[in-house]
């Protein structure tokens, strides 16, 4: 066990993403010293972000050409050089794209004893957080009000909705593809689901909307952030979480409107990241847990094995090809 | 007194505003039916926000092709078919550009007993409420951070500035032209002021604020937002007041970075109307009093005489030749 498989980003992109920008080479096994962990990477979750990280500092440090690719992951602890923390246990940090991490043990959380441990990287993970806490935080829908949400297909979208409607809004998904409206409404509980890709898509989204949008959950920016400004009521709240419609660009061109329809309907933007609301945590967790084991939630996930096929995966993610939480099987818990 | 001069819009301007969009005529007085005032026009506000309302539908109703032009007027009851409002009595409400108006009652506010009574128009009155709320409401600023503010010598953020510096921020201005930007300095007491006609505005918008941006108050949007927004701190707060330099044109492009830098720097953008804070209200007009009667506020007016020069002064005020706020005189109190 001296070997450690891992991959490096080989080229920061300046458009596309590709393979080519990543190399898979077999590295030595890490050293922890005082206070580190060694950890044995047992899923790394894939985000739209991590491709926002290639683009140069966000709100963590950018990831360099040579470095290996970062990634938030759930691992065994091999070797613990830190009070606290014993071989076998299972936590989650900011590791990277190998089988072996070192984790400083202050930046590891331990998982809590919920199986299957994948629902630690999707629903109680970063992606369930940032989607009840930016959904109910910031956008503050009220019962009967229209909630929109871009990328509705993927990890955090898929769970906006449903927390949406589980209190008392109208969820109105944005996807693309029929399939996946499909799929969105008649899964998930969206009320309506409209095709960013189909012709006529902002005429499709005011009329699944006809009450405007109250509150609208932006994961994409672009032109559908630029539709749905447009539809939103007088003091409507968008929350903005992302922007992955331009992360694989140089594009920095915004949609119509701003500052204007921001002042004449007096609407608020906010940004954020879900440690800005970490006191809310345990809450999230309850409530989100509450609801999937009473079935009013899905929990989607697309679990994918084998680590070399990260690249792939997160350039999959990038067009929209995953249905929920995108992860990769590095291992199984022992 | 049967003639009522009145100032109408002849057309609904397609680009930039000129006098050729307005026309005076000799009205007939109007009569007022029950529950209404009829209100001799003393001052006239104009605001940026004019341009905006023949636009289209915005907070408020579009003004119209042939409509007397709209305006916040201070004035004084000279018939009443409402209980609560005696003849002599000086109201406030939303009127028009003539020297008679009639007046809900129900929209009439009395005007509280001090004066200048120009003082209810600039900073008792919704210039100062705007700029007060909109600062401290939304803005949110603390002791040692930096607040910027663009049409920084304009009647709204010639008092955010000061009441920036008043609540221990530092004030930073951008104002078009080097003499503009020398008053702010010199007698408004902003810490430094950015000419945003000049060459270089941005990177001297940087220079000026050396700890990055963490309020900025929008009244222009376009370019001069585009700089704030790559200025702007972790978590800053982005007041959206207004949009002047897009008033006057049919541009909707918008600066960039939206909503990148929103998302990356967990930005709050939130526009608003006085109005929302109406409960706030009398705390700001007793500040602002308490501030201005001591000396630490400096009210600055522009008051024009003669109902005749409305569209001139608009048109002036638009292309920013005002400093403080602009009213116009159209009779005195009796």
């Amino acid at each position: 066990m001296t070997q450690n498989k891992q991959i490096l980003v080989r080229e920061i992109p300046r458009g596309a993403l590709t393979e080519s920008h990543f190399e898979v080479q077999n590295g030595v096994l890490p050293t922890p010293t005082a206070g580190e962990l060694l950890v044995r990477t047992l899923l790394i979750s894939l985000d739209a972000a991590n491709r926002a990280w290639l683009q140069g500092p966000t709100y963590r440090q950018a990831v360099k050409a040579g470095d290996v690719m970062h990634g938030y992951v759930v691992g065994q602890v091999v070797q613990s050089e830190a009070p606290g923390f014993a071989i076998g246990d299972i936590v989650a940090g900011e590791g990277g794209w190998a089988e072996f991490v070192v984790m400083p043990a202050t930046e590891a959380s331990a998982v809590p004893p919920q199986r299957p441990l994948s629902h630690h990287v999707s629903v109680f993970g970063i992606a369930g957080k940032t989607a009840y806490h930016g959904l109910l935080q910031i956008g503050e829908p009220r019962a009967g009000e229209t909630v929109a949400v871009s990328a509705a297909a993927g990890s955090v979208g898929s769970l906006v909705g449903q927390i949406a409607r589980l209190k008392g809004a109208r969820a109105v998904g944005i996807a693309g593809g029929p399939e996946k409206c499909r799929w969105l409404v008649e899964e998930l509980g969206f009320a309506e689901a409209v095709d960013y890709k189909a012709k006529g898509f902002a005429k499709a989204l005011a009329a699944a909307c006809p009450d405007g949008i109250d509150v609208y959950f932006d994961n994409t920016g672009g032109a559908v952030l630029e539709a749905a400004l447009f539809q939103m009521n007088l003091a409507g709240r968008v929350v903005c979480c992302g922007a992955v419609s331009q992360y694989d660009t140089t594009d920095m061109s915004s949609p119509r409107g701003v500052p204007g329809l921001i002042v004449v309907k007096r609407l608020k933007l906010q940004g954020f990241i879900v440690m800005d609301f970490a006191e809310h945590d345990a809450q999230a967790v309850a409530e989100l847990a509450a609801w999937a084991e009473a079935g009013d939630l899905v929990v989607v996930e697309d679990v994918i094995s084998g680590l070399e096929n990260a690249p792939a995966a997160l350039i999959g993610l990038l067009a929209g090809e995953n249905r929920g939480k995108r992860m990769i099987q590095v291992a199984e818990e022992e």
